[in-house]
């Protein structure tokens, strides 16, 4: 082992002092000069920071305005998302967000309630679908509200993450690529209900002939509100609030996927820079300090990833278990001869929307852990001459550590699990 | 190896009672003296431990008064539960206690064949359920009865670990835990029992109109008893005998998983203690002796968990055996229909407890091997210049090797686990 | 590291091509020179390569009948295929090649078209093969397509890389062996299909005492060309047409097996090279320098795999996944009688062949896996004195890299897995 | 790392020269002395070798009768199995027991056949089963020819492991362990076959009163000789022709099983020898030759391993798959219902006979593998001061490398293997 190449990088006692730049002289100087700046001094850097262009990309920034979508519904209510930095993000009982998100877990919480009681006088799987509906609308408003205490210090550690990485700078477009993505889901979710409301609509119309007659057998028979108006009389104002009320369920529903797929997506970025960055070192000699620099760079980001997971893990649980549920009713349904055009249409949309949004969410989710695997190629790559105790270090840690997101250490979101879940979805249905 | 960093971490940085800095000579004089304050001269030092404040946390004395519940019913009849410490312990044949659980256990056997013999007039699950809750009622007992032989000294291994270990202290309200743990189970237990019975009693009920006769009904037809009254003639004596003969075989049903719950519980804890421990440690520079320390400590957790597995590995197989089958059984009953109010309150409370049971004991066992992996983390963070041959060895250790409790070798308990049980589960309620 | 070692085993103690020894001074000169006659010059060098006869079993000669059969079909449209080397190479979008793949890609796809229409009038097991039939080689033409584009850079890669281990000499009969393969599916194909045809006509046949009648029946019909037949009009003409387009489709349909076996097999042969010269120094003492330039050979290798994975993975796929198909299909078949005799033979036949194909296909896919494990075990014999950095380093990748073909990462193709989807098949045939 | 030991025993140029047992102070001189002796010199060794009473328990000796038991059925046709030591054994084509073994295939060969023409005449599953019995039957005793042609090479191998690891001595009682295993495999084999008999005959006995009568009805149409008799006519001699196949190939369908299971039971003990040393040495501190050597002996015994899987893969292979079928095939028999005390004690028999022969197989196969891990546990606890590059390669081998029987690498022999197929049981018989 190089011991003779130790002094060098024993002087200064921390071994997070700026890199021995002079004793590398077989690459840029410049190159890797900004990983210097270590997490300890981020406190004092972080006002320096100013909303520059490339901040547009930042994490923080980047999700913004879909967290700020999100709250107009009552999830995740912190304070500060607008804020030029993450440091100003807070949390706080009483302010008005949550308090509104309080209100609408409650309304969620009592629409759980209603359909229960509406499922006991008569077990059957539509009614099920209602409690379980619900029951993951409210989960979802707890979870989010927990989600919303840890944000504050997720954010800011990500922020320092980009600030000590800031020699590879932001990933490129990742505010636009997440805007695509949003719109992509939100116009599905939204075409959905459409079609869901129409169906149920054509149903009720098929039923009566008067237009205030449709509306109210549509109310309290055809539509999914039925839980509430087993408990409350028919009124202009209850359904109008049923109707808010069921768009804004179908919303968080939505969004719960949406949003794993968002910080996938924005995590997935940052290991690829990273990777960018080590490939265009293959197969050169570095010195051991260099890997050392660089293992701690990946061991930030394995961090960072344990961190996220720590925070949404439960609501990824909530998802993939809402998600296995609803696909196996909807195969379920595809038994039942489908009647007229309207409801082919809702159904085959219906489907293919829950499908494609459960293959794009592992998916996306399951890019982290392909990333986090490919530093491993490069570490094969290095030369005899250059390998290096750190190099081994790095090896190891990738090949046995997971870092990936997780339901709730459950399972880990990699493109196996998809494979596995498929494969349990062919026995389930071909058994049923 | 950096050793001579060594004296800039002694001067007391750490906040928990310094290492026995002073014992560390031992590393440079005798061959495995490091372990010496081990196994080899415990007898010694055992008699110097008083019954102090701290010791309630103790392995020894957190899991007394459950222990002496158990005997109560013929369970793990040692001798010496509640003496000041570990090396009391004593499992005679000629003793009181064992004489009782070999009496219990050969009345659960004589249930068992009578179970048998009412099976063989026609085969029907019903009665299939009385020779499985029998039989396994009567295996636990022998199994139970094996463990007592080697209670004595997995307890000593147990308290020489926690005196090895003293500077971390015991666990904090361990004894509070696991007595929080052992009301809720057991409480569940009896409103299960208590349900089971009033539910039968009203089956009775419907088909008699005198008291006398309802109970005679209750006991030969509709309770849980008719193995023995198929063989035996039915007076107050029997009927009597045969209702604590019940009670007892649930408790001792109920019992094992609790008791799986509670020394999982007291491990995981002491896991717990050596990671936080630990973790105060993360990113500091450090001697290779501290690690080699360290990672002997772990070895030292990681046999514990090793002979605990051994001595309770049998119990785990059968008690996950037969929750997985009382699952099947309830989900196939939740097929036909329930009749009732108190029937329907008595199938979801049992279908539920069930459940919660089972998850419970998964989740509390898995803990151990979540907690066992923990240390990897720290070894990432570990400096360059404090990276050691022992921190490799550590790192390897706690990746190669498996330390969890598991089912005789044959499937370890962990998260996964669970997740694979009931896949397991919803394909073989599908296809029933 | 004990370079001192070397001379004692240079003199000539292997009975293979002695390594090129008078290059090896380039680990000292340069920083990666030990690749450079690998990737970096070999533009120069590929010219000074002969069409000798060793290199008929060179990769790109051995596969170039295959794909000019596969080009009559419109697959691989590449240029070049019968260059005397790699570099030749060429893909062009306007080529005539490429224009008639495009052309037979629409037609594939119009097909489907036409299956999908036919499906809408009533959806039926008999239908859905149909467009999945078609639609499994549409795609197929697609990504047959896009490999075009990859191929030239895949080969060059390729040949490099045997010319850089030009010491292992070609695989043995490598042209014949692949010519075997070739002929014994291809042949069975063309039984099956002449078969389907047989037992098609032979139902028509039974229908109508006119021959030309017959003819008509059997297009518009019992064929598996009914999807056109609903759109046109039956004349002379589209009935050619019809025959000519399905048996295209089915060449396809059995040559996307067949490409994926023809380059396991080379591949597999070249791991088996480097095997068989790794297993002469089984248990030898050699110096660490043999140890670094032999696993860079092995990460060359290690490499092409990847890049093949990488152009080949979708394919895989789609092979995988239509192949599940048609078995679960041709088990659900199997429930139903069959009449006379040419349709038992017949479905033995298609049943028996679809069966071998996969079960072949995932052999000779796993035997990459099985060769790219197998030098670990040279690694196991090395003597301790002989044990170097770069013998571990060598046995770490080993461990740690998965080196097999992939479908797009969801599952590599191993042993294991043909026994997971056996026992898949199994769940799902007794389950329906 | 220990550089300054190394050149001590650079001097011999192999490694297999005697150890510098003058190095090793620290334990006693002729403990491991045996150990000197390598592979190279076994030639000379085994003459002098004499059948002395400790070569009872050797490999060759122990597994003899049983052969010779197994060649009276035409099985593992070699020569000299009663010979003094391995090197004696012989195959040859033109030896009298390889014509029987042929003379014994052809005969299952052709039963076969007569199997597959009676199902042609009407597939049922009762015909099936006669197809894969003697399908099974043939395939084995090919399976046990090819193996004879390896087993002087095995034989020899294990012969020359056990000299060279002489200093273990040989297994205790191992002899008396195979005796007892073939014992009671065989007596519950022959139990069965004359339960199977008994109730075949009681059900001739129900449809005739004559004596004769009985026989011709049990012969033809009771019996599984009906393949037999569909193509022959009946007569004494072809009933007794009839009688004696069946026993033979009930014979060769258990012996199997056995074989699969002595084989593992002697190489289980070879580990537990090699475990018992080791653990010996636990805790202690001890040079890095000692570590070389012991790791050189776990490579020997992994390299038997690997010899004898590939030698009985293949038998494995077939044995899991006729197994399962058959345990699939009583699951099914279970659910129509039996008639008569003899046919409810067959079945029960048969399938818990089968039930536990799988079971003994899959555990004794599975024990080489659980020992094989367990010198891990003694190198986690090797002190700090002794550890050694040669621990870590020891440690990494156990960890890289699986020691087990195969199916033909398809799966591997463990535990966990075991629960698996119980659970593809479970869902197989409820889907069913």
């Amino acid at each position: 082992m190089p011991v003779e190449g130790r002094p060098r990088w024993q002087k200064g006692e921390s071994y997070r002092v700026p890199l021995p730049v002079e004793g590398r002289p077989r690459w840029q100087k410049g190159e890797i000069a900004g990983t210097s700046i270590g997490r300890e001094c981020h406190e004092v850097i972080m006002n320096a920071v100013t909303f520059n262009k490339e901040n547009v990309n930042s994490f923080h920034h980047a999700v913004s305005s879909e967290i700020v979508t999100a709250q107009c519904f009552g999830l995740l209510p912190v304070l500060g998302i607008t804020a030029p930095n993450a440091a100003s993000l807070r949390f706080r009982w009483c302010s008005f967000r949550t308090m509104f998100s309080i209100f609408m877990l409650l309304g969620a919480g009592l629409n759980t309630c209603f359909a229960v009681v509406i499922m006991q006088s008569g077990i059957s799987f539509k009614q099920s679908d209602g409690v379980v509906f619900f029951g993951t609308v409210t989960v979802t408003y707890m979870l989010f509200l927990q989600l919303a205490r840890q944000w504050p210090n997720l954010a800011v550690e990500w922020e320092n993450l980009e600030i000590s990485q800031k020699h590879y700078g932001y990933p490129r477009r990742l505010r636009l690529k997440i805007m695509i993505v949003t719109t992509v889901v939100l116009t599905g979710a939204l075409v959905e209900h459409a079609l869901s409301k129409s169906s149920q609509i054509a149903v009720a119309a098929a039923c009566t002939d008067n237009v205030t007659d449709m509306f109210h057998h549509y109310f309290t028979k055809t539509g999914t509100y039925n839980q509430i108006f087993a408990v409350m009389d028919y009124s202009f104002a209850t359904a109008t609030l049923a109707l808010i009320n069921n768009f804004i369920a179908t919303f968080t529903w939505n969004f719960t996927d949406l949003f794993i797929i968002l910080v996938s997506l924005a995590l997935t970025e940052r290991f690829r820079l990273f990777n960018e960055y080590l490939v265009s070192f293959r197969g050169k000699v570095l010195p051991g300090s260099f890997w050392a620099q660089i293992r701690e760079e990946y061991n930030s980001l394995s961090h960072l990833t344990r961190t996220l997971d720590s925070c949404i893990s439960k609501i990824v649980l909530v998802s993939f278990g809402s998600n296995l549920y609803f696909i196996c009713r909807q195969l379920l349904n595809s038994l039942s001869p489908l009647g007229g055009i309207i409801n082919t249409v809702y159904f085959c949309w219906s489907f293919g929307f829950v499908l494609f949004r459960t293959v794009t969410l592992s998916l996306y989710a399951a890019s982290i852990y392909d990333e986090s695997l490919k530093p491993k190629r490069v570490l094969y790559d290095v030369p005899p001459e250059s390998y290096h105790l750190e190099v081994s270090r790095f090896l190891n840690q990738i090949v046995t550590d997971t870092v990936a997101l997780s339901g709730m250490n459950f399972f880990y979101i990699t493109r196996t699990l998809l494979l596995t879940v498929s494969a349990l979805h062919l026995t389930l249905s071909t058994a049923v």
